[in-house]
């Protein structure tokens, strides 16, 4: 690309190696970051950085955090005897904002998947494990309802199941708001057999 | 968002004043670079902080560059004489690509608009105006085929053809590959207007 400049085009190259950004969307906001005010560039720059440098796994439910603990597990109201295990902070962060569940959560790094070669050994199983030996009442598996998450969440009840702790599976249907005529055949039917008495 | 940490938050907060990037897109971009390798992210950070610092308007033409005169203007190949209008450094390039035109450019960094009070002295004009000063030969008016292009070709036409240089306007009509169908009834009229004689 010499029609731009070293610089630019450095830029537009490293900002469409992130996921999702294309070579016109990164076109775009290299032009957009140098007509910036530079303290704003300072600020996303270092932002970027800091994160990378400061941001470790917490040490008890393995999500991203600035601390050796997160604010959840290092929080005295929340119930550490209900562990809600996801697959990533984002899915955490999703829970979070319903701002109704008061356990803590396990964050799995990821999700089983024999086609891309993810074994059970690949994702933070093992560190799950060590934290059933404290006193736990409850695990609810909140894996995405995708093949994996469901592959990853079979996987997982079949290994704690045996210790006598209580597994749960958050609930497959018709989200709310939906219309049934747009709502697949095999969500149509799990809604069937998940329905509760009224 | 206190469910996530400090750092994480801020990175967010930053990705997601960018255009085109909401929350959620944040989010998804924030994991990803915290996830990636060290130098890569250095990079990242680095190409923002460099873009910003080093880059600067050409001399001749006021394109983005990070020399005093950007590669199309240092560059002896190209004609002098035939000056392409454009509004940003993104279109320039667009027709860079194409890789068949010449002459140098002239880029604008806007668009006359009166609804976003924008006038003629908020464009690059006046320095257009000392460029054809020198010998030129046809200036080509490349302006976007929107409300605010077409109002600023208009205003610059009325403003060079006195000094007896050729002045040109990119044709409008039904694009490469379209269909005549889904094309709007301003384009076909223009396409009907500016038709070509076999």
């Amino acid at each position: 690309m010499d029609y731009y400049s070293s610089q630019i085009s450095k830029l537009i190259e490293e900002l469409s190696r992130l996921p999702g950004i294309g070579t016109k969307t990164a076109q775009r906001l290299a032009f957009h970051i140098i007509n910036m005010p530079i303290d704003q560039v300072t600020g996303l720059s270092d932002a970027i950085i800091n994160a990378k440098k400061n941001v470790q796994y917490c040490k008890d439910c393995l999500t991203l955090t600035d601390n050796e603990l997160c604010p959840i597990c290092s929080s005295s109201r929340r119930n550490k005897k209900q562990i809600m295990v996801v697959e990533n902070s984002r899915d955490l962060a999703a829970y979070e904002k319903t701002g109704k569940y008061e356990g803590v959560y396990h964050v799995l790094h990821g999700a089983i998947s024999p086609m891309l070669g993810i074994g059970p050994g690949d994702i933070k199983l093992k560190e799950l494990m060590t934290r059933l030996q404290q006193e736990v009442e409850e695990v609810i598996i909140a894996t995405n309802s995708s093949l994996e998450g469901e592959a990853t969440a079979m996987y997982i009840s079949k290994l704690i199941k045996p210790a006598g702790i209580k597994v749960s599976r958050i609930a497959s249907g018709i989200p709310v708001g939906g219309d049934l005529e747009y709502i697949d055949e095999v969500t149509l039917l799990r809604a069937l057999e998940g329905r509760v008495e009224l």
